[in-house]
């Protein structure tokens, strides 16, 4: 058994979880049961921390603080759920990862981007996926379609146009690993590029 | 004014407390009303996280985890507390700082020294205390003196004994911030003795 480390990375209202639910149907249907996982949030400690760093109570977080946080919640996820699947042959299936860390606090934060990836890659040992799967969307078309646009200020916007080219410069960086992918197409036809792109992987 | 950001470091059972005490009621005796913290738990979210660490609830921590989670107890208490008691010219002493944090991470967890040190002074975006002083004490006298040699197994004193090694690098290393006390003397001519190394930072 091989285990096989697939992570889903990409802007809010890209069909990201749609297409996370697409892949474990599909699996499933190949008889395989993905471990099903999330950051940050994918452990018990991971959603302490999570409630901490929004929670009102804990006050002005610092924007460090925060990053050191979402950097704990990697590590504990890494050592509690990820390896131990991996090491049992398990296909794990993640949706967010290191990337999404570096993409929003690097564009969030006034912090240096090659320091939060650092920190980032620290927490969790070094561990790559096997595949990351990019959905890549324009964040005005990806509002357009949500028709919210008024709630999503210019600033807004210009946040997530932001995380969008830190993906991309992320992706640029690591071709080999990284499948981008045009978003807000058809769900079936992305679904299937995505198997596709899978399948290879499975041993 | 100018502010002045004075550090206690040392192994357990070194007197540390005491002469944070007697230092803090000198500078009162000289008009001045320190900032006095500590850290972990200088503020209301390090407490939480520190809780956090310790809680048998959340399981097994990964050890990366708990160093990063120790780092953003440092970021927030730099943030809140710490620069702005310097801005606002106060004196600020602080039992325990980044240095403990490398000597006690590296001395029991598999973790390399230089990259916990790169963490824990990213955290504090890299404050330097004005002046650090170790209380230096070999663990084996330390114990004795308490008389609770037998709770103390020989593995715990490995331990203690590198954590004291560590401060001494440090020290080593940073020869015009530190002030290396020999412990376990007499608690005045200690507290003089500290008093004197303290009194030109004093505007």
């Amino acid at each position: 058994m091989t285990g096989a480390f697939i992570v889903f990375e990409g802007g809010d209202r890209t069909g990201k979880s749609t297409q996370v639910g697409r892949l474990q149907a599909w699996l499933q249907g190949r008889g395989i049961e993905p471990v099903m996982t999330r950051e940050p949030g994918g452990t018990e400690l991971g959603q302490t921390l999570r409630r901490l760093v929004l929670d009102p109570a804990s006050g002005d977080v610092d924007h460090r603080a925060e990053a050191l946080m979402y950097a704990a919640d990697k590590a504990q996820h890494v050592h509690e759920v990820i390896r131990p699947a991996l090491a049992a042959g398990r296909v794990v299936v993640c949706d967010r990862y290191v990337d999404s860390m570096i993409a929003y606090q690097g564009a969030g934060r006034n912090l240096a981007l090659g320091e939060v990836s650092d920190i980032a890659w620290w927490a969790v040992g070094g561990l790559r996926p096997d595949l990351t799967i990019l959905l890549d969307a324009n964040p005005d078309d990806a509002v357009s379609i949500k028709q919210d646009k008024d709630r999503l200020e210019s600033a807004g916007l210009d946040f997530h146009r932001r995380v969008r080219q830190h993906f991309l410069d992320l992706a640029a960086e690591r071709p080999g690993e990284y499948f981008v992918m045009k978003a807000l197409q058809g769900r079936d036809s992305m679904a299937a590029s995505i198997a596709a792109r899978v399948e290879p992987l499975l041993g």
